[in-house]
């Protein structure tokens, strides 16, 4: 998964039924550690009109043999999850197989992600989410381009 | 909590029953983030002989009133946890209430930790740890001290 390494900002939009839609700028930055099997991955977005800032994520991402991909992510809203799910060519597609939430966390009950880096240096994807008595639907999508870090 | 912003490097020692017992360096970095209620956490460790690194932990911590803590924490081993408890003065305790485990990762049952701010530039902690089919017992102490970020 070297051609993730690196970072990566863009600006992305969310949706969904309890909210008001909003825009948001985000930076990516996944690192490798020589000698470790994962990739370190740190993720935060702001506003696009007064730059502050709004969600993060930090975590890793550890690939298997066999296209296999397991991602573990920590989030400041008192989340943590377990992704798995597959990587074929450029594309991932993740799925939350775990997700534990602190005593005043909002209930998130399931998630799914799917990547993809297009032409080496454009990176595109949605997230859907089923939270606040919802179902499974679409919350975010955002297309981001390499950067030197 | 900004008692603990800053950087902290130093030494520890793992013991367990399955293992041999070892010894590591670590360095710890909690982090604020303007107009936000959570720290961020970043910590690395590395071998003592020839600095390779060993484990990585990265997350948040949710300080909530009434002396609460929460804390939201992704391991590149493929677990994630919810931990939750106190902090009083420079003392804070914290027991995992919510393991996440990616297929490929080994089981950990329990997990507590202790932490404690000494004069204020000596961070002390132990962890135990209830794994690979043993009960919850001492697994990891550690003195680390301020050093500048």
């Amino acid at each position: 998964m070297a051609f993730l390494v690196g970072t990566w900002r863009g600006e992305g939009r969310g949706v969904y039924p309890t909210i008001t839609s909003f825009e948001y700028g985000e930076q990516v930055t996944f690192g490798a550690v020589p000698g470790k099997p994962f990739l370190t991955y740190q993720q935060r977005t702001w506003a696009l009109d007064d730059q502050r800032p709004l969600h993060a994520e930090t975590g890793y991402w550890r690939p298997k043999p066999g296209g296999r991909l397991e991602v573990v992510l920590a989030h400041p809203t008192g989340i943590s999850e377990i992704e798995e799910g597959t990587f074929d060519g450029a594309v991932i597609e993740l799925t939350a197989t775990s997700i534990g939430l602190a005593a005043t966390a909002k209930e998130v009950k399931g998630l799914t992600r799917r990547f993809e880096v297009v032409g080496g240096d454009v990176l595109r994807y949605e997230v859907h989410l089923e939270a606040a008595g919802q179902p499974l639907q679409g919350h975010l999508t955002a297309e981001l381009r390499r950067v030197d870090a």
